[in-house]
């Protein structure tokens, strides 16, 4: 199959709030080759990475992401690696090449599940589908009450775990301290709590060793991003001595490497991928089979459409021991809307990837017009991007 | 000083080709404040860094650079490291956020350096200004006697030190020993001679092991990225092995945490910034002093105008132990007339940062001009960027 068309959508919601979450826009990518068409989603920053694909070369080490793709020739996993390859060395300094190419890697993975008629994860070698606890991933009330509120609700949807995150975690200890009580209480006793500082620590490690006893006391299973995703110094002390409290993160990798450094240098303990960053599906599987040689859990990062959740499931679908996922569950209607399939919770609490072959994702097309946002780019009187038609 | 307006200037040579010459674009910024106009320069790739500006934002941690800087107040350098801040937390998600506020950042400091009317590395808090050792930078020759020769004319034009980088280096073990051995000839015996690997082995550790007995018996002062930026483990490991040839990296982090762990972990002897993407100036000083506390030698990467080199000398400035710097010497006539100042090599062999106020160079505007490239976003029917006027 050659590669004919890469068609880049950037999608919004008609308001976008400060809020963190990244449900609000979308970069959908669709690609056709040999009369079929696969589907992916770049995260995040729709402007800068249509660029990173359009852009006019700065040099041999700074291409534009179009230039290793279009045309190429997709047979086999190992083309995808080829093509990823070639990216990763010829715009070694394009920084935004890997968010676009993610959503690029993950539409060939379709083209060629599709054209097997497999499912993506039988593409990555692994011969069973094993279902995960999807834990509802959702953000910090405004004040205790909320939270205690948001978790109730969660409970009462049947989820068996729950990941709260950002703002105003941070803000004061006993605020802190206040939520994390509040979201137990909400939840129950049984449930899996997990929490999300938002890297709002930055590098200080003597703040969120302040938040342990709070988060142990209330069974918090791991702590996700107390530090900047570079921070690997701060990450190893906390995570020293973090006791029961496992340390998470990994979701700002944008190549394999960063998240080996993160669980080799970082010591973390959870090994979160987004594969909309990190490069797409290939790379992810490399950072599950790291994780899995280290005695480190791996999970998905996604708080984008069901398209991005079934891609970030593909990299660990056939791990029995990986057995939770994060799935957002407060997306904004252009991302619950994207695709046809959504992942229903069985009444054993869990989700699975999908069967089907490729990514198992329809695109509703309609929703690429509803909330489509037109734009043009122009470099030197020539139109270097326009939105394509549908 | 409230900062009125950013304006981001995209150079570029009519023919751009497949060196790895990053001197044949440029994305020049042009700040003004106060009645101030302060400069700075953006590496690399100019289309997706504007976009990095100007785009809208996704959510609460992936918002436009523009964002944090337009109309903020710059008194102090504290207000710049505050600025900063809030860059690195509110454009978390955005990859290419760093590469374009590196340009606004220098236009900062040359800014408040002019309204104190002292230079910027006197705003660091240097006290002195010391002389450095240029190495001439450039690219291996087709073949041997091509490297041979330009060795030549370096050692001719007086340079005390040079460096050979990228293709055909990595092609062939027998090719790369005949490379360093002619570019050892050409320079004589006494001139301090340097290897930028361009990233070429990967993470392939023996690869780069199978160079060094050529590398160490041609005297070669340090080899540098052999690896993946991010292959830290592979970085470790030659280091280990390398004896007295030094391995070098840096120029790939886009945060100083990166940087500090490449010296932390992956153990390099010679850390290398480039102020036009790690965040601009404050953050390579930052660099600076975690190299000097840990016996690391420091000094830049450039390889665009003389007010990128003006830039990246004044972090290391004033510390007389990092005593050599990188010189490009072959720069594109956009690059070389950007600035009416350049760096004349002394009778010492070396050159120092102006002592002029903020960065002491003066942009010759009739070279955005003469290499100006059009641009325009619209995004939404909204026209979000344009070409500024001169």
């Amino acid at each position: 199959m050659k590669i004919e068309s890469v068609d880049l959508f950037y999608l919004s919601m008609p308001e976008v709030t400060t809020a963190a979450d990244g449900s609000q826009d979308a970069l959908v990518v669709r690609v056709r080759a040999g009369g079929l068409v696969g589907w992916g989603e770049c995260e995040a920053a729709p402007l800068p990475s249509i660029a990173a694909f359009v852009c006019p070369m700065s040099h041999g080490a700074c291409r534009p992401v179009s230039d290793a793709v279009l045309g190429e020739r997709v047979e086999d996993a190992s083309d995808i690696y080829r093509i990823a390859a070639k990216i990763e060395y010829d715009s070694m300094d394009l920084l935004q090449a890997p968010h676009v190419w993610s959503g690029i890697e993950m539409a060939l993975w379709d083209l060629l599940g599709k054209a097997r008629d497999v499912p993506v994860w039988h593409l990555l070698g692994y011969r069973a589908n094993h279902r995960k606890t999807p834990y509802a991933s959702v953000l910090f009330g405004a004040d205790p009450q909320e939270t205690l509120r948001a978790a109730q609700a969660i409970r009462d949807k049947g989820f068996l775990a729950a990941k709260f995150g950002w703002a105003p975690f941070g803000d004061s200890l006993a605020g802190d301290e206040a939520h994390v009580d509040a979201a137990r209480e909400g939840l129950g006793p049984d449930a899996v709590l997990l929490v999300d500082a938002g890297q709002v620590f930055g590098a200080d490690v003597a703040a969120a060793q302040a938040r342990l006893p709070a988060l142990a006391r209330n069974g918090v299973t791991f702590l996700e991003e107390p530090f900047h995703g570079s921070a690997f110094a701060a990450y190893g002390e906390l995570a020293s001595l973090s006791g029961a409290v496992a340390i998470a993160g990994g979701e700002a990798a944008h190549n394999a490497f960063m998240a080996e450094n993160l669980i080799a240098f970082g010591k973390v303990g959870v090994i979160q991928i987004d594969c909309g960053r990190i490069g797409g599906i290939g790379p992810a599987k490399r950072v599950a089979d790291f994780a899995a040689a280290h005695g480190v859990r791996y999970l998905n990062h996604t708080f984008t459409s069901n398209l991005a959740l079934s891609a970030s499931l593909q990299p660990f679908a056939g791990v029995e021991a990986f057995d939770l996922c994060e799935y957002p569950a407060g997306l904004q209607p252009l991302a619950r809307d994207l695709t046809r399939q959504s992942f229903e919770i069985g009444s054993d609490g869990r989700i699975a990837a999908p069967d089907a072959p490729g990514l198992g994702m329809d695109v509703d097309e309609a929703v690429l017009s509803a909330y489509g946002v037109d734009v043009e780019i122009r470099v030197g009187g020539r139109v270097l991007y326009t939105t394509p038609g549908i």
